[in-house]
């Protein structure tokens, strides 16, 4: 009785994989359809099926739907490497290089999608079933998801640099439960992972870097977590995204630039940002709107600026006092973060303004405790960019000097908030006669 | 040389893996027994084998024993799906259901169990083996065991909703090394996990839920670790659960409910319960009874009220007071955690009793620092359930309004406690003479 | 098209993988430059491949070189049992052990290592291509790397106990991006993983004991994460080690002894130290020498005295005074740890010292805040041993009572700092006139 639930897409006699893996696995899944029933026949019922993708090519041109439980599809290999530098790296030289593209379990999606089109009309794996039970324990794990290509958008970037190309990686339409996606690498898609409607789903260990959005749990869902991934997201895109979510747990990811956001959560309500490693060139790293009882405790969080020339100039378009991380709503919690800002006090935007760490900008009963901030001034000398400051001040080349930021700002529209130790009296904008408030105690006080 | 360790229960000439698995596990254990032997053939010894459980139904009629070290029994994927939520369709509606089962690799355990039986004779997997070395990296991955229904217990809750059947999924009996429990899934069992006696186990990434009890330490054990799992038991058992654990690390777990506690640890020291998220609908969520410096922080403790109907009335029993967080034995840690507490004033236990998030009950020397509790009165109006108020409020279709709740309270039995910051002076119940504490500052304050 | 990029070592026609696993994996990996070219055929690349190694052993008497991207060489079982045990039992009572060696998919480092060889020419593993792009994804996944003995090094210590061999697991010497070493278990090796410049590296759920030094990341790197591992170095060895990092993530990793340090962090800047449980048994436990902006929270550290005979008086050479976690370097934050220090008074190294947990040595702005000390101090009896006095102590079956120690010495060498309720002010030492400082209140002061 060797099972007949084990599929390999290199070895399937409909269509051929390295031209078309979509077509492969639709009929994969229509096997699967075809063989299991929904017999209650003492117990046993529709046990879905592994399909296994090897190491190797494989273009996608049709569209993968899957619309049963208990599927698992599964590489070998997340297969991520750097298209961005070598799409920046002149044409007469990638003859010198060991390779070009990235590999692994590789579908290449090639799917002509149009303008305008849904964000589901360019995934290359749709996840969409109605009705009664959500559809469960659907697994994506070890393979690579690449979108080859963006696309000029207008923006006059190089093509390969705006993070557009209108092609997501995994597109979850319906309410959903225990899902996984393990182990995987997304690259160069204008939206790697968008999850809607999620409970208990678990977003793991994956490398989704490259891409203009990389996690998006959209429209609500509760009880899930995004976990120790290595995440970097467009200057325009979100690193991790979620709405309307209860009981998120967003730990142990690494989270590096670009991103206009690292996190940014709206409508999310008590769940938890804790012990992540986030940077960013842009304000706007965090952001809380209209979240309430959300914890965001033990991350360290750096800001600096863009060191890579082709994207010198390109940011979020927010200003220096827009905080790094920007809270609204209700009762959150902001604990035992440390947060470095390194800028050249010269490109302060706009010209003047002093930066601001932690603001909250609206609601009430806001805790902010115990973070620890440090502010460098990088000073850039005549002819020299940021970054060139940046690295000279790092390596010890030039003095830098403290930056003078608001550590915490309470803006006047959030009161009863409770602000300790997180800035001296001088770094803290406040209004302690509606705040509770304990500034850092300054040296000599003690 | 082809691999002879390496073994497919659909492929194995000894019984029919569908009609019962564990004749096949255990014919392939003897197997490998057969064939490897202990000689010191210059380094060549036991190395075990895999055995491979491809997607499908298979039904469990023979306890497997495990007693080799170097074993992993491997599937294709966890196969969850809500059988709870199933069971508590009508019936007649059940055609209407795509699925009725969990799937994925999935184990039925149809075991037979005697009333009184120990538990370990309703385990389908039971770990065993006496003498030295301890057995060592016995590895389960990626497989679903079922427990397939709950039985009436006489509780009057229709037998479904019980969580009792006498079933475990995996019973660890003897003394053990270098475990790891990763990617399973467990549904439907009285107790999911039981590992006696642990050191450096690793309980990561798994689904746990619907379990009478899903993770139990018993016994004692060390340096071991259960981190990344989605959990929730039911209303009378435990979540996770540990004894007398030295070095044990509990961190990044999305526990839901039910659960009567979401972590209970008793006689465990020198320990991390960090940076969960934790939901429960009762008091006791986290217990720390006769503990030495454990450091409980930064997490997320959400105690709501039950929201669905075949479990209203169903708690674990205790009042209020409580205490959410109740801690016992000397000199643990509670520093940096957000608890969200929502509950209907009215419906406090016993009524007028003022509810207690943290609560030292006995010992000295505890440390709690850096708290922020958030509480709510969701205020039901007439014919309300609590959870109808609770989503009214959430959906900003009432106004709700803050619970009168202790932050902490310090019992008399205790003493030499330090409370900093951790609720205001009229929100902590202490002796501030024979304990420190510095309230945390309330508005105008500052 | 069945796949030619799945290999197995058992079943490849050069080599004999029992005999020499390293001629196979080095014929494999040229069967896959021979087949795969650079082309970029509409996108196509070089995919790389998957290397299975079943449960078994296999001898590695030829280096393996890895120098293509997007290789995966993945085992069934990371078999770890204890070498350092089995080697410490009487060996006319090895006919009683169950097995004596690891097991799992284990490769027996059998390679002669010139004395004063590099640290590479030892390596079962090396990785290494120069050129661009850099080497990336490649991963190492769920095998067993075995170096079988330690060797007689002068030190007076049985020649299986100097954790020393010249060997190495994975020797990774070039430049490198988006890297995994996954489920792997490493032992008896002098070095298990060493990773030289290290771009988005994943270190992650991994059992790394009985070896020399553990987890070691050189010359620099950016990015990366060390997460859930399991570790435990030999007493002069880094069990985790990092060197001119910048934005790397140490969390929920559970490090045991032995371990010169547990955490040793040298020019590493703006990265994470957070929510690990660590266990030492010497001072140094945590160091962070020429460090800037590294966040240290919510970790559990526990020290106390070697247990086991055969390691009783070996230990780092360090005094009492040293500081568990030591600090040098600029604006590092220390928020939120739990220590214990469990000594016998008696026993303090040099005599009459004050231990020290929290030490800043040097430079400026570092942010000590709301860390919990306990201290204890077992003080054996005549005759019994400190450990024996600790477990005693742990039973109840003697009293035990607090120990005397510093918990911050800020050294006159660190000026501008900001120590908070890291104490009382009887337990700190510091010059509050160039120094923030705010003792925890003691008892009664509330």
């Amino acid at each position: 009785m060797v099972s007949p639930n084990r599929y390999d897409v290199t070895d399937w006699p409909v269509g051929d994989a390295a031209d078309d893996i979509g077509e492969v696995i639709n009929s994969i899944i229509a096997d699967v359809r075809a063989r299991q029933d929904r017999s209650d026949d003492g117990g046993r019922g529709k046990p879905g099926a592994v399909i296994h993708i090897p190491p190797g090519d494989y273009r996608l041109r049709t569209q993968v739907l899957v619309d049963l439980s208990f599927l698992r599809i599964e590489g070998s290999g997340h297969g991520f490497t750097s298209s961005s530098i070598r799409f920046n790296v002149p044409e007469d030289e990638w003859d010198d290089l060991h390779e070009l593209w990235p590999g692994g379990s590789r579908v290449l999606v090639d799917l002509d999608v149009p303008d305008g089109a849904e964000p589901s009309a360019g995934a290359a794996f749709l996840v969409a079933r109605e009705g009664s039970p959500r559809i469960s324990s659907v697994e994506f794990a070890g393979f690579c998801i690449d979108g080859l290509h963006f696309e000029a958008d207008g923006s006059g970037l190089d093509p390969e640099n705006t993070y557009a190309n209108g092609k997501t990686g995994i597109h979850v339409a319906s309410a959903n439960d225990s899902f996984r996606v393990n182990s995987m690498g997304f690259v160069y898609l204008e939206h790697a992972l968008t999850v809607h409607h999620a409970d208990a789903l678990s977003v793991h260990d994956n490398f989704v870097a490259e891409c203009g959005s990389c996690i998006e749990l959209r429209g609500w869902g509760q009880a899930s977590k995004v976990t120790d991934n290595l995440v970097g997201a467009g200057p325009r895109g979100h690193s991790i995204l979620a709405e309307n979510h209860g009981g998120l747990l967003v730990t142990a990811n690494n989270v590096f630039p670009r991103g206009a956001s690292s996190v940014h959560l709206t409508g999310v309500s008590r769940s938890s940002v804790t012990n992540n490693r986030l940077h960013s060139f842009y304000p706007g790293m965090v952001v809380l709107e209209d979240c309430s009882e959300v914890l965001v405790a033990t991350n360290h969080l750096l800001r600096d600026s863009e060191p890579w020339t082709p994207f010198v100039g390109v940011d979020n378009g927010l200003d220096d006092d827009h905080g790094l991380l920007r809270v609204g709503g209700t009762g959150n919690s902001v604990i035992g973060n440390h947060v470095s800002e390194v800028l050249a006090a010269a490109s302060v935007r706009p010209p003047g303004t002093t930066p601001v760490v932690i603001r909250l900008v609206d609601g009430t009963g806001h805790h902010v405790a115990n973070n620890h901030v440090v502010a460098t001034d990088i000073d850039p000398g005549t002819g020299e960019s940021a970054f060139e400051a940046q690295v000279d001040a790092l390596l010890g080349a030039r003095s830098s000097r403290p930056l003078e930021v608001v550590t915490v700002l309470v803006d006047p529209a959030s009161t009863a908030n409770t602000v300790l130790d997180s800035g001296r009296r001088d770094q803290v904008v406040i209004d302690a006669t509606v705040n509770a408030f304990r500034p850092t105690p300054g040296i000599g006080e003690g």
